[in-house]
């Protein structure tokens, strides 16, 4: 079962938007133990998304199409491929009574540009959109050049299928969780592919890969692994596929104690995606509450924490001390403290930690102070200094980093991930 | 001046890392006039790797390659393309010289492993890589496969360029910047792309299309219009291309003209790519500072301005107000507010807003506090429900949204936007 995933955008080919539907499709196909062997992106072109859905029609099990669907003129996808089936247009009951729910919810008048997102290409079934009124349409026909194609080729290709989704993210993932993925499980077979993620810092990929050579060499066939350096900390990747010809699972727990044999010091945690996923977990499970003090990371390391569902469980707040005022107004951060060693200091550091843990009343607190970059260093401080301190009721732990780069946003993000290594030392210590 | 993107990496087809080289790279090169016409997406795995090489080389230009070139076990790329261009690998002193100095700067000793990131095919130009370790290599020649089907095919293609840059964002981005588009704007004639936007809120996509119709039907042949819907906002983008065939530029002031009479009540700004970039541009130009208070998007408000660099100059720090207990005490929310209206309510958002401005003795003020999803809701306040207010010296304005999905990450981010819309209407007015 092997899935292409085309997403059709110009603003995907001029930089303008990242591509987050490739991966979170990828993720829950994964996830459905289906493979994914490519991901094409493609312009509102008609050439070149006839060029991209023929390539992988030939190429897949099944391919998924997400864009072009929208009300406005930019917008081909459907046109093509009634066209592409040898199809023509109608205007599909289902969906059309979906469009004028949706806009009698929102108290909307249905113009002719909404009623005509509700015609759709005869051969094609309706999978509905029950969040969006852009049609989800499951082909799986043989019709058109499709079929003469396979008729002149004989090759017993299987039944290849293609659905299109809308583009509109949100959408998009209803529609995959709700309706195609469901539907792509029953009409086939898949296999089981069992992920697993252990979170390592403190040590570059190459002298990480070096030292678990002996483990992963001895690693079963089935076996994958796989380096992610991700902002300052390298995720291993074990990817195991459990298929009819290779049924048995090997025994991951008793692999991975080989694992924590040779670089046990650098793991800092498993089956989480990232360290924010983790501090959530472990907070969360452990019921510990946090403050955070960002100066440099400017809020990030909170919206990481909030981004996650239940974070209120143990994050109690921070305070985004971007100003010396601020630190010292909101956190109590010595006036002395800042003149004598600078905002940018480990002693700074420390009592805002320690501010923030007993003004918001935490556990736990984490602060950053530093220069980011591109510019604002000295020749003492240069951009990529950065003190991080943790603090609970009876420690406070200081770390200076130096990054070498100027680059703001991966400094921030190096920082956030020293941050939270240094809090899961401190929680598990 | 055609060129495809491919990036490789088995964490992009199972989800776990999101394509942001793709975005980036399409970024820069549309910006220097070289357009992308396709990004493909591939595991590490030599068939797929080669078979995606193989139809860029014929379909474009130009073919960039990211990934695969890490010390690990899992890194083919190398290998693979020596194969493909019929040539050896042979150790490259440039880069032997540049691992070992970078090597040097981190006091690490060289591994085997390290060194043999200085092999390169003997037919490839290095491309400095300043950054990092592995190497970049540009192909511009006509040997082993390669040169056979232009021999045997004659049809006077273009000299196809490859480059292969490592998967590790700065280092691709360090390199496009300052190596590879600088050399293929010296190999290629590059035409010049013109890309304005228009970022609008407060009316629906299909509205918008519906409403500015005529002038649309208008705009010169040589000017595409694409719709881009973000987080409950509509950005508009037209993209001209001014070619040696058509060198007329358009008078794009004039057009936009048109466009204001029409629908200029729904356009907040123009040439930003994002809100957060609007309000960061016209609060350092204003010379205006700002303070946030924020529940419900719990710092994300702060890091999308402090992730811009410059930001200190107007942006003063912020409160992630998530407890009770912080909205008082940090903000100088009143318990009998809380008692009385309960967190998520218009007075609280105001008082939020209000105390945070003057705690942090800032001009303005962003306020927030809802319930994100996906749970926590109750039946007169269910998910989806948030209060945002913006606050200068003599005004505070409040807004209740009632966003109808559950979804977290997407109800945070429209929040998000309509706060940074609320301000920009509140500092133009």
């Amino acid at each position: 079962m092997n899935v292409t995933i085309i997403n059709i955008g110009d603003e995907l080919l001029i930089g303008q938007v990242v591509n987050t539907n490739a991966s979170t499709m990828a993720r829950m196909l994964t996830e459905a133990g289906m493979e994914v062997g490519k991901t094409v992106v493609v312009g509102d072109s008609r050439d070149d998304i006839w060029q991209a859905v023929d390539v992988a029609m030939h190429a897949s099990d099944t391919v998924l199409v997400t864009g072009g669907l929208g009300p406005t003129k930019d917008d081909i996808t459907k046109k093509l491929l009634c066209e592409y089936f040898g199809s023509e247009l109608v205007e599909s009951e289902v969906a059309l009574e979906n469009v004028k729910r949706l806009f009698a919810v929102r108290g909307f008048e249905l113009t002719p540009v909404n009623r005509a997102q509700a015609l759709v290409p005869k051969c094609c079934e309706v999978l509905n959109n029950d969040v969006g009124t852009a049609p989800c349409m499951w082909f799986q026909v043989e019709s058109g050049k499709w079929k003469e194609e396979r008729e002149a080729t004989q090759d017993g290709l299987p039944h290849t299928v293609l659905v299109s989704l809308p583009g509109v993210p949100h959408e998009m993932e209803w529609l995959m969780a709700n309706r195609v993925i469901p539907k792509l499980q029953e009409t086939f077979q898949t296999e089981t592919i069992i992920n697993k993620n252990i979170l390592t810092q403190g040590i570059g990929e190459s002298f990480l890969s070096d030292l678990i050579e002996p483990w992963e060499l001895a690693l079963p066939k089935c076996i994958r692994l796989a380096y992610l350096p991700v902002a300052g900390m390298t995720k291993l990747r074990l990817t195991c596929r459990i298929t009819p010809d290779n049924p048995e699972t090997p025994d991951i727990p008793e692999l991975l104690q080989g694992l924590y044999k040779i670089a046990g010091q650098y793991i800092v945690g498993e089956d989480c995606e990232t360290l924010a996923e983790l501090v959530h977990k472990t907070l969360s499970e452990r019921g510990l509450t946090l403050a955070t003090a960002e100066s440099c990371t400017g809020g990030t390391i909170a919206s990481q924490l909030t981004a996650q569902a239940g974070a209120s469980a143990y994050f109690k707040g921070g305070v985004v001390a971007y100003s010396n005022e601020v630190k010292e107004c909101a956190l109590g951060v010595h006036h002395s403290t800042l003149e004598a060693h600078g905002a940018v200091s480990e002693e700074t550091a420390r009592e805002m930690a320690e501010g923030v843990r007993k003004r918001l009343g935490a556990d736990l607190a984490i602060a950053t102070t530093g220069i980011a970059g591109p510019d604002g260093g000295t020749k003492e401080k240069p951009v990529g200094t950065v003190w991080i301190a943790v603090a609970d009721a009876t420690h406070t732990e200081a770390q200076l980093l130096s990054f070498p780069g100027r680059r703001r946003q991966q400094n921030i993000d190096r920082t956030v991930n020293q941050a939270f290594s240094m809090l899961m030392k401190l929680v598990v210590k």
